[in-house]
């Protein structure tokens, strides 16, 4: 299998080529060939097969053509802008998001008019599509009323992806991740940063700031589930998905309580400790527009499977990016 | 008030010249200046104040920049590659449908940077945004999955919509048009046609072909229902809307057989007898995919109003197409 990353240098997707790597085969097949694009070049991995690591602007013209030039077998798109540098630069946003995704879908299209083409295409969207109205559950069949740029491109992608698989001009599956705690890394500036801070930073005896009250409510999975959901719908069998070709994945509703409530289990009072209230409005605004819970059951008969409890996305954290073992001071 | 029509030489952008003009004035403010642009140079209407004409294609670049060069307060966007067309050629149909309403907003932003700017867009969308899964009566948040990419286009123009209004780039409102009945004019080869021919032939002493059962149900307004909604859009208070921009109006849900006993009522029993049945198990197939009935509480409240019975709008028809008599011989 020849498979194209775009957006390997980011979070999920460096997890996603080294996932696929450990399992060595997709679908049954083994990986011969892996090309890997984002904006800078990613890392290039320990593979005995071909790799190809290619910096690149996907909204620049004629790059899709190149990135596609091997007709990949599987074409993973996670490349986008972030919510809000999306919506600070709306010109930015609309470019990369919107023109770099068409011009992907454009280049398979016309791929397939030389030669026939139909590469399995799985596109991360995300639950910031929806936004307005928002009941307590949020079904597959929910309008989509973003309230942010971002949200409105990841919805105007899931569209196209679904007119052109539609038309037979590749076979898309759309995704809609969770918010992913814990995120690894170093705290950001991003509004739903404390979802993950409030727990990675005291894991390892430092502090973090809790900005909203513990009963905000919200839907989450561990990036190790994110890239489970990935490496799923690649292999899916996508003829029982109709026009509906993106899905809610499932995840874990929980409320900031039940965040802490789990980390008191798996790391101690002297964790919690480390959480310091202070309460910012603006934050608690933006939060307050966001979903607390999807209907997930069409992912879950498709067989996606999220973490069910958050003692369990602290295990996979502790896991994977603490080499299994909490410091000592916690 | 100056005023812009895209797509002025359609069906309903001529009639929406003459219902502007007959009534002088837009939000209690007289008419000044009227720009009329289609593919076509459309027809110079009797105004006595400023008229231009112009011939053009939305999808070329600059072509938006010309049309709202005297900054229109109230821009008509009905202008459409027709679902057919838009099926048949792919390119073509994103050509214009996206990309040329996407630069009639990219135009209006663009002017707003220079000097500030903010005109009303009413945007004309389609019940075709509609498409699987179909409940029997579909509301306001219902999915948009559409079935043709003429659908998926209008839905993107619908989002897009959102955004730029939420962003205060301009104040845009769309509205859904139900399925024209009694359109005007000679029969034609759309799916959808034998909906206004067996009325319309009948009507005047001719002939019609329906193809599919009595039983079969749709969503209907009149060619002066779909004025009339066009016309509110441009002077609604849109503060109440939030980011559910895009609103289903109202219309009248029948099956064929409420049609033809309308028809009966107003026309006699000659007239159904020119109805000739020819059962077409394409067109069956194609109109089982269609929506069958609209949840239009939200239009009503906002004071959108559309005929309450196929005997309404057959009269309309008579009104407004056959100088308000029946010819003899029905």
């Amino acid at each position: 299998m020849n498979i194209l990353i775009i957006g390997a240098a980011g979070m999920i997707g460096r997890k996603l080529v080294h996932g696929l790597l450990d399992r060595g085969q997709i679908g049954g097949k083994a990986i011969g060939k892996l090309v890997l694009a984002d904006i800078v070049a990613p890392d290039r991995p320990d593979f005995a097969g071909e790799v190809e690591t290619i910096a690149t602007d996907l909204s620049q013209i004629g790059a899709s053509a190149v990135l596609i030039g091997s007709r990949p077998d599987i074409i993973f798109h996670l490349a986008a802008i972030v919510s809000g540098e999306a919506e600070a630069d709306f010109e930015k946003g609309y470019r990369v998001n919107l023109d770099g995704t068409r011009s992907l879908f454009e280049a398979i299209r016309l791929a397939g008019v030389e030669k026939p083409y139909h590469p399995r295409i799985v596109f991360t969207s995300s639950i910031v599509v929806f936004g307005e109205p928002l009941p307590e559950v949020i079904s597959d069949t929910h309008c989509l009323t973003p309230l942010t740029s971002y949200g409105t491109q990841k919805a105007i992608g899931e569209l196209l992806l679904a007119d052109y698989s539609r038309k037979g001009f590749f076979d898309g599956i759309g995704i809609r991740l969770p918010t992913i705690s814990i995120r690894p890394g170093k705290p950001n500036m991003a509004a739903s940063g404390f979802f993950s801070s409030i727990l990675r930073e005291p894991l390892i005896g430092e502090e973090a700031v809790l900005p909203v009250s513990e009963s905000v409510r919200h839907w989450f999975a561990s990036p190790r589930a994110a890239v489970r959901f990935i490496l799923h719908a690649a292999e899916l069998d996508t003829s029982s998905l109709g026009q509906l070709r993106t899905i809610t994945m499932p995840g874990l509703s929980a409320t900031v309580g039940d965040q802490i409530e789990a980390l008191r289990r798996v790391a101690g009072d002297a964790a919690i400790k480390l959480i310091r209230r202070e309460p910012n409005d603006t934050i608690a605004t933006i939060i307050a527009g966001w979903p607390q819970g999807f209907d997930a059951h069409r992912a879950e008969s498709l067989g996606f499977k999220a973490e069910k409890s958050f003692d369990e996305i602290i295990r996979v954290h502790i896991e994977d990016e603490l080499e299994n073992s909490l410091p000592e001071r916690v």
